[in-house]
């Protein structure tokens, strides 16, 4: 596990996986401006990114949103999908162009406007916005801010990665190499099927060759395995998307090894969106083994993760076990009456705390279970790096069966409630 | 919509509503005792509760937790429910006596003591209890106070209805009359079918005579509309319950009025249970009308009511009314994907935030809701009674058709977690 001692030794690790696979450029910039539904005394800061191929890509695939509102991004990159062919991607902050009347509009008349500086169609553009729902776009200062974007192509992918967060805590990079070339992708946010609404956002950049189709499945399998088994507060954005480009610069000698890195890069990304969500302090990993279907295994694992009388007990480094028991009950009871609960076995770290229908507790155990949340702990005030990467891990044991389903989640704080109750001001 | 001043001034309304149907009587008393689970310095407090008929009640009736790991008072009020009669209730807080090794022989044990001193079989009481999970009742001490609780049966239900708090900020009374007879009913707690692990506990005494198969009906009909529509945290606790006894005392004059009567109290005292919830500083109110079943309607009123993100931004008194659209949309596209949502109309309070797709909002509208909002707002840090009966109401619209569904709920404050970051100690 590695530990953090200084936002300078954190960031000094992401510039080292900050590396930009062939074929790519990136650029940030920011403008302010007022809103037009809310009165502010000081106008409000937006970062514009901008991610473009040296050649059209033809090889790119995206996984968004299951909700029902999505934003004008979501609906204009569903459209993208089916183009033969995209250039880049245009990202904006602060707000998320979602059921804004003019929304789709807007977004086609800014990747227009890039389009026509860059002398390429703006449907070569894929938009990415996450930030405030039902706020419309500021376009005219946006536009005004692209000529500086586009003068400034040999950016960072890590400033990019700082310039896309909104309520995140420190900006995620993951890198590997794989072959003659590298996955290299970076996010902001908390969450995929279930994710905060500050809305999760990952661009995954390859120079390895595969084919679109098979580009795609590999996305979607990679986020079922990752983003989509994390939970920071159990809602679904309505702007969530994962977006991968391949620049086809270098052949593929495996296709088992590009999957399986692209997995990894996923994995690592999605248990940094969790350490980094809003005012996260445990992050808590709960693993369920056995016999049965992923619709239990993973139910079971949500049931745990987002049940907020588990989260706040944890915040408190309280091991207030009872309240396991009775998340997976509840979980049971309205999902799965028949599953046979005898055999069940709950461990907290090494501490079995569970048994056959009955808790096994002790003063003892109580002050060993008290210790090893805390050394779990983060410092959610600490802005700028994770201290660590520890967490809670919880073991579910349904019986036997070498099934094992992972569920990534975070704790409930203070500093969740102060961030979410005036997100805005 | 009542506003109360002080203390003095709820205690007073709930003393008046204090009435206890003929036939019946109660007692509270209090005991301390150190648990054998979790080393503390000073003995903790446990309050003891019983409810006591005249003669044995055979028109009785129950709906309890659907969880998966019910405590042992659970386990043993469904096999009470086969039998001819009962006679009353014992009921303590502090511990809930869930998943403990030896949890319904400790319960029988007790009660077989309490029957001993009353001179009638421990099977003719009811147990019910609530508190912490895991933790084994303290049989001795609990032995050692039944005699001095059966010497002062000439008690209030308020007392009672005050014994049985555990993070419950005010006691909580209901009574009406009907006919010649009366329905009282307290409870504790706040949820049902998601309730907070404080558990939920409700006891409804009446006089008026009502077949035991009807009553049975007439309670899980009334459980439905009432109980089952509120949320505060959406956990189902291991333990929640909601007794119904007649003594029989009065006839029948209108089973429809008996029935209504009934709706009344337990839609009022679930409404007073969520005004009370841990932390509650808005009662949220969400009406979904339209042409729906009540899987979908009652569904999004739980998406709105459950979304940390929707919760957060109300106790700041923040319209981010982007999070009730988000909300709506998440669970729809889990559940409902094929419901037409053009149509969709949403209001708060008098105020239309969103139509047809997109929002409608502007500076003066956001400056109302924040107003709507302030006025709703409760002070939890005040304990002992609610200021008001006022909420945030949430118009949601399908479209055409007359059906309406409610679910009610509360917002997500500090004191909700830190209540329950560490509510052992």
């Amino acid at each position: 596990m590695e530990q953090y001692t200084s936002k300078q030794a954190y960031e000094s690790t992401l510039a080292k996986r900050a590396l930009l696979p062939e074929g790519f450029c990136c650029s940030t910039s920011s403008l302010t401006f007022f809103p037009r539904e809310k009165p502010v005394k000081t106008p409000l800061r937006m970062n514009l990114s901008l991610i473009l191929a040296d050649r059209d890509i033809t090889l790119f695939g995206a996984v968004y949103t299951q909700n029902r509102f999505p934003g004008a991004p979501v609906i204009i990159g569903k459209k993208r999908l089916a183009q033969p062919s995209v250039r880049g991607i245009l990202i904006n902050n602060k707000i998320s162009n979602v059921c804004a009347k003019t929304g789709v509009a807007d977004a086609e008349e800014l990747l227009g406007h890039l389009g026509r500086i860059l002398g390429i169609p703006g449907t070569s553009f894929i938009p990415s916005s996450t930030g405030i729902i039902g706020w419309c776009l500021p376009v005219e200062e946006m536009k005004k801010a692209l000529p500086g974007l586009v003068d400034s192509l040999d950016g960072s992918i890590l400033d990019v990665a700082k310039a896309i967060m909104t309520t995140d805590s420190f900006p995620k990079v993951r890198s590997a190499a794989v072959g003659q070339g590298r996955i290299t992708a970076i996010a902001k946010g908390a969450g995929m099927i279930e994710p905060n609404m500050a809305t999760m956002l990952v661009f995954i950049l390859t120079d390895i060759e595969i084919p679109r189709d098979t580009l795609r499945q590999y996305l979607a399998d990679a986020a079922g395995v990752s983003f989509n088994t994390i939970s920071v507060d159990g809602d679904q954005s309505t702007s969530d998307t994962a977006i991968i480009l391949s620049s086809a610069k270098k052949p593929c000698t495996s296709r088992d090894a590009f999957k399986d890195t692209l997995v990894t890069v996923c994995k690592d990304l999605a248990e940094d969106i969790v350490r980094n969500g809003e005012g996260t302090s445990h992050v808590i990993k709960v693993r369920v083994k056995g016999e049965c279907d992923s619709k239990t295994g993973t139910g079971i694992g949500k049931a745990i993760v987002n049940s907020p009388l588990v989260k706040s007990a944890i915040f408190g480094n309280d091991p207030n076990v009872g309240r396991i028991i009775s998340a997976i009950g509840d979980f049971l009871g309205n999902h799965q009456v028949d599953l046979d609960i005898k055999p069940m076995i709950i461990k907290m770290g090494e501490t079995e705390i569970f048994s056959h229908g009955a808790f096994m507790l002790s003063p003892v155990k109580e002050e060993q279970l008290f210790q090893y949340l805390k050394q779990a702990q983060l410092n959610p005030g600490e802005k700028g790096y994770p201290l660590h990467e520890n967490s809670v891990e919880i073991e579910v044991i349904l019986g036997q069966g070498e099934k094992c389903y992972t569920v990534i989640g975070s704790d409930l704080t203070y500093e969740y409630v102060r961030e979410n109750a005036d997100y805005r001001s």
